[in-house]
């Protein structure tokens, strides 16, 4: 199998479900019991929140954690407007945010907020200078994403954490899931306030993630109750997913650090081969995140590629996975102003650092062979 | 190790790690991609739906998977709270509701929604006409638990339902967190419109649970995004633990169908035990959950006959979990009008399927040994 696909999900690393395993059975506690096991199992819980705080260089009462990338979006996003709405009700994302931002966003508009989709040129890259002349005296929240999930596009974090550094009350958040492990992003550095990340885009399990939440900024609890994690996310904790997260996090830096050069590699590998074939337009453009590669067959529908390559068992996406049950047209690749034909036909390659050399060969000998095969078919 | 803290937490069962393990290796694919391995996860999915929807007597469709029982709570009253604010903003519950939902409603009183708090007789239950002469015309949700964490009461949930029913616009949520799988509820015959339940108070998972949305019902979502589970709770499905949860699911409905005589036996053994001893007084009034018995010994500590059964490797509880860490009062307590020197020493013990009578004889023995030791160092 060539699986091709790491940005929909990754496949769990067995070390982390391992340790998934280890944690249910041991440490059942509930980590709010007075009792040894309750105390065991918050013992392991501080330690992994100290685990993670190192990994991620911030402190370990910065760490939420989550159900996952779309609950992180959800509880920054409507955190902020929630608890900040007193000193303003206007927000700021991008045109091109995964639907768990964009969507987040549309409801708070329900809730009376008013916000401002700002667009990217035709690289996918929203400009400093949109922000900057965007930005208002009552603005509390921009949220521009880390790298772009369908394109693999880079956004000017740092650049824009710095233009909102001395502005107190607009907060900016990064969606950091497709970004984390592969594209460093230094937190601190880029005066980023609160950034979203998600397990099973690691190789880590589903159902984990969590959110930096820098000192001092207040959110709105999504979730309300038992006053758990400092009371910013009550309900009892998993504490087994919350373990498995932290060696997710600890082997994905790893790789990162070790094998950054391997992503771009296989990145090189996969534009020129796919350069070689006249059939395909690669819609990303060069110098963006290694492991997303967005490409077009003007004329081919992308479903029968994709199925094409499943009966030779490779795995691709033809959009990003939350929205490919539904219209085929990406809102991402329109935000570029690409033109209908390459639109319609667009198929993204995710890599993740276990993939190989040899599997792109694999994949650009089926996929030459495939056009070919779709070509006569229409004649 | 004897556990008596199954209200807190319970071991999981084996089989569901199990299935948790395969599913997690064998289906990883994202339920939402277009290729094989999504249309495989998916159908995992829809499956998991169906096979509890069979359980629990209600369509696929009424079913939400969440990460818990406060989440559970969470999404049904800010959901019904904000979906339907237009239509009112009047909102009622209980006084001895778990943290959860109190919490919750407080949360929506500071989003201008107006909230009444039903009290509840000495014995812990809230009377119909109580919530009858509270109904208001713009009384959008009442919000009452089937079983109390702390007491173990039994809410009227079918008369409320009743009483509810014929209000088009007055919805009727029920935590059902600690009498799932105990204490049987038609949700259908009680005219519920939603139910919460958690898979880790069930031999489940921590990090799994569900919401029943009756048809017909609109909730605002908590997450938005992706549009997964029909919307109505967006995220990238952890389909290892929606399907963990189904066989908890099942597993814990074979026990309550099976053996639900067995935790009776349990109660009368340890009711009857517990007379017998001087210093005790038995909070939980007779004939209400058979699984969760609240107890005093005045006087004493309840702290430090917790560790003192700790270290015979017996495991109580002195108060809710969720708040065990905080000050050492129950509010559930104060709102029955125990005394003080009774809510001061108040100890839960929480059975599950597992228990046995000799572990409750053994806890028995221990017990009055420890209350006569305690008693000599008092001296
Ligand atoms: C950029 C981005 N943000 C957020 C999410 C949502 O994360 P999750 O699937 O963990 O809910 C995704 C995943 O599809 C994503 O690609
Ligand atoms: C009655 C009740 N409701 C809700 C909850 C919260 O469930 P969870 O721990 O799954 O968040 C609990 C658990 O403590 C409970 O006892």
């Amino acid at each position: 199998m060539i699986y091709f696909d790491n940005s929909a999900t990754t496949e769990p690393n067995s070390d982390v479900l391992e340790t998934f395993l280890e944690v249910s059975r041991r440490y059942y506690g509930n980590a709010s019991s007075a009792h040894k096991l309750g105390l065991e199992a918050e013992h392991l819980l501080r330690k992994s929140y100290q685990h993670i705080s190192q990994l991620l260089a911030v402190k370990p009462t910065e760490i939420i954690f989550t159900s996952g990338g779309t609950e992180g979006n959800n509880l920054a996003i409507k955190g902020i407007a929630l608890a900040y709405q007193n000193r303003g009700k206007h927000l700021m994302t991008t045109t091109i945010e995964h639907p768990s931002v964009i969507n987040t966003f549309q409801a708070l508009e329900e809730l009376g907020f008013e916000v401002t989709y700002l667009p990217v040129d035709q690289s996918g890259v929203v400009s400093i200078d949109a922000v900057k002349q965007a930005l208002r005296e009552d603005t509390i929240l921009v949220s521009v994403m880390h790298v772009n999930n369908e394109l693999g596009t880079i956004q000017p974090i740092e650049a824009i954490g710095q233009l909102l550094k001395n502005r107190k009350y607009t907060f900016f958040h990064v969606d950091h899931v497709q970004g984390f492990g592969k594209i460093g992003l230094d937190l601190k550095q880029s005066a980023i306030d609160l950034a979203t990340i998600s397990g099973h885009k690691i190789h880590g399990l589903k159902g984990t993630g969590l959110v930096y939440q820098r000192e001092g900024v207040r959110l709105f609890p999504l979730l309300h109750g038992g006053g758990q994690q400092d009371n910013r996310h009550s309900g009892t904790e998993n504490l087994a997913g919350i373990v498995s997260l932290s060696k997710a996090i600890r082997l994905i830096l790893e790789q990162n650090s070790a094998r950054s050069k391997h992503l771009q590699l296989l990145n090189r590998r996969m534009r020129d081969e796919l350069t070689q074939i006249d059939e395909v337009i690669i819609n990303t453009p060069e110098n963006q995140a290694p492991h997303i590669i967005n490409f077009s067959i003007p004329g081919l529908k992308p479903e029968i590629v994709l199925h094409a390559l499943e009966e030779r068992n490779i795995y691709v996406s033809t959009q990003s996975a939350c929205s490919s049950k539904k219209a085929s047209e990406s809102s991402v690749l329109r935000a570029i102003h690409l033109p209908p034909n390459q639109r319609n036909s667009a198929i993204r390659i995710s890599f993740s650092y276990h993939n190989t050399i040899d599997e792109i060969d694999v994949f650009i000998r089926e996929l030459q062979r495939i056009i070919k095969e779709l070509k006569q078919d229409m004649r």
